[in-house]
């Protein structure tokens, strides 16, 4: 017998009012034990979703979601333990990138990343696009990795939060994901599980990202942040634009590849830039450089002495990844394009707009991404971009490179492409990459 | 497979959308054949509580309702059917009275009833403290006594709008229950089903009623009003009190020796004038009556002449009911009362004011209501008022005799009904009993 009664809990929510952390917690603790049934989980998301959830409750929340599971302690393990959150976009493989080269450069990296959904790209996939690699680690692995190789990537455990699996499928098939404290506390309960002592969150903004405006997204941002501190762990959050793709490659093989290729040195600079300035975080974090900029000094360093790469090829070895094609990722099979876009008649000038959530759903539709949790994903789809925003353009150029097993629906794939393209006389004003940082409460630009 | 995803709409609602009527049809459709889950439906009913339902949603998902069980045709017997329906209050036994009396007048009344629910009573329970009263006749057995008797009371059956059920099932568990909406449509849905011609609303208004304001009871009697005349139903609402208790007597057998004591003269002001309004309604629709005013003085003259009680002997006795006490009523077992309640120190004057939803509550604590769906009631339990709001009052005269097989729980009972009482020096203003009328799209008084 449950000592509150959980219609109590749904109307006094239903009418707009706050509920108390305890009760709050006591219906999510229920809810995961079972004796609280999915559809009156159902009915108060929705109530929650539309009366909205204050500071508190989504600390409770938050809270409640953690302690469901394990949460590991990792204080025996030398230095400052920090890990990044990226709320996903289009060609976002910047956690491929940092944590080899934050772990180079002498902070422990304990990822814990999630797949793709929808239209975005997920770290898991795209590690797992190298042949062999293993993300799902015993946790004694994955402290032992941490504590020899400095760096460990997994994907959430059965063990790891498991009241937020419960909640993040029901909210999928009830209509209740896009809502910030849900979001929000998801995110933090599986990050703060893992057992770090800093977190850098990327909060994308832009049409490739979930959160569609800048409003949106500084109010995620101050949620996760607000939340990190009041758990005690050092956070800082980044708004980086989403309103084109990160990078040229986007699906998973293509995307590691990219990122090993500007591990070893390769000049992105979109990518690099978003990367650079996280890194320089979590090194100013992990209390290895004395401020973000002497991170970012240092982040680079570690890129063009080969420590970075050097770094990924050990991870990857340690995760069982075959290193083959680490040094050559072009000759990876079924990687080469098998067909590409060329510009229409009418492009001329430049670029003038690359949509990219346009882009993230062909991709997803050529094999790279799932509709649906638990759909496999080919590892080698994806599309390699030859032209972005700024860039010239003339009838006939190569816009892009496909790759697909679904070539019968090439006409289809390229048709879409070439309309997430626009164009325009001059040169358009470039985008704001990094719009603004949020940190002990403030924003730096606002 | 579904040729929708429920989600689909639930996001709709969820952001303040419409639905197009076919898919709400759909979508109720789904969820009574069970291809939708409870989870998705209760995140709906919860949106649609919080966003609304315009006109045409309303009516598409009574339509739904109605039409997802049988709908009995009696057009092939002679008369206009009409069935009357009041949204429930305490000491609200309208319903006994009306059937014989209007029978008895030569308008067919078929009729359909529910059972009490929290603090109300239901016409069901009222009708089986009768011993051996049965109000689950077949279908046939239904048609059989309307035909030869003009009146027949039954529950709502397996076959009779399953949706509904479905339905109100899961609103009772997830806080969607005081929705107009939903309640007009759960009551048109089973009332349409029923077979009948025209019907007359009592939509009960105060502390003791759902409907707590005015301008929900108005909202709700427009909703019911315009989905009747949508089916092709003359519909008339009125809108009555339910500030004070209905009659002196509430809990069930009370309730029914009430009903009968009336019906055979007794003059209880408050209880009969509801009674003859809407018995004047009823043979103004049915057409026996010439208008309301005309209606109200042939429902006297139903009850004068004894034809009225002699009606509801036939029908209780067509039903298996024993008609042992309806000469008698005070002598059936278990009736008497057990312990009384008086007037406490403070109180002189006049009774100012008297809670019926206090004194619901206590009744339904003394075994005469239910908690939840399917518990069983104590039909002989109850309250009887000596004293009602205007009435003179000294300390220690008996304010009402308690009927409660619960014995040791009587300092409480005592106590809780002495606080339903407040008193004053002067008499009070006496309330407005009969608030308004609604149809043909027009209130009376407004």
């Amino acid at each position: 017998m449950l000592d509150f009664n959980p219609v109590d809990l749904i109307i006094a929510k239903r009418d707009g009012y706050a509920l108390a952390p305890d009760d709050l917690r006591s219906l999510v603790e229920a809810y995961t034990q079972g004796s609280v049934p999915d559809y009156q989980m159902s009915a108060f998301l929705m109530a929650a979703y539309l009366r909205g959830l204050n500071e508190r409750e989504t600390l409770a929340l938050t809270e409640q979601m953690l302690y469901s599971g394990i949460v590991l302690d990792l204080s025996h393990l030398p230095g400052i333990k920090v890990d990044k959150h990226s709320t996903g976009g289009v060609g976002d493989k910047v956690s491929l990138l940092l944590a080899p080269i934050v772990a180079a450069c002498g902070v422990p990296v304990p990822m814990i990343s999630g797949r793709g959904l929808s239209h975005t790209g997920g770290t898991l996939d795209k590690l797992e696009a190298i042949p062999g690699f293993r993300t799902d680690l015993s946790i004694d692995a994955y402290r032992h990795q941490l504590e020899t190789l400095g760096v460990v990537m997994i994907g959430q455990t059965d063990e790891i939060a498991p009241a937020d699996r419960m909640l993040y499928a029901l909210r999928d098939v009830t209509g209740t994901v896009e809502f910030i404290p849900f979001i929000a506390a998801s995110i933090m309960s599986k990050k703060l599980a893992a057992g770090i002592d800093a977190l850098v969150l990327d909060v994308k903004c832009g049409r490739g990202a979930f959160m569609k405006t800048e409003e949106e997204a500084r109010k995620l941002a101050e949620t996760l942040v607000g939340l990190g501190e009041k758990f005690g762990k050092k956070t800082v959050a980044w708004i980086t634009d989403m309103d084109a793709p990160l990078g040229y490659c986007i699906g998973n093989w293509p995307e590691t590849a990219e990122a090993i290729r500007c591990l070893k040195g390769a000049r992105v600079s979109d990518l690099m830039k978003v990367t650079y300035v996280l890194a320089g975080e979590m090194l100013s974090l992990g209390g290895v450089a004395e401020s973000t900029i002497d991170g970012i000094r240092r982040a680079k360093e570690a890129v063009t002495s080969g420590k970075a790469f050097e770094r990924f090829v050990q991870l990857v070895e340690a995760q069982g990844g075959d290193p083959t094609f680490l040094d050559n990722p072009e000759q990876r099979e079924g990687a080469p394009p098998v067909d590409l876009v060329r510009a229409p008649d009418e492009a001329h000038g430049y670029v003038a707009d690359l949509d990219p959530l346009q882009l993230g759903r062909v991709a997803a539709a050529m094999g790279a991404g799932r509709l649906r949790k638990g759909d496999a994903v080919d590892p080698t789809a994806g599309i390699t971009l030859n032209k972005k925003p700024g860039d010239t353009v003339e009838a006939g150029e190569v816009l892009a490179w496909l790759h697909t097993r679904m070539t019968d629906d090439l006409p289809f794939f390229q048709q879409a492409v070439v309309q997430a393209f626009t164009y325009s006389d001059t040169p358009p004003v470039p985008a704001l990459l990094l719009h603004d940082r949020y940190a002990d409460g403030q924003w730096a630009n606002q």
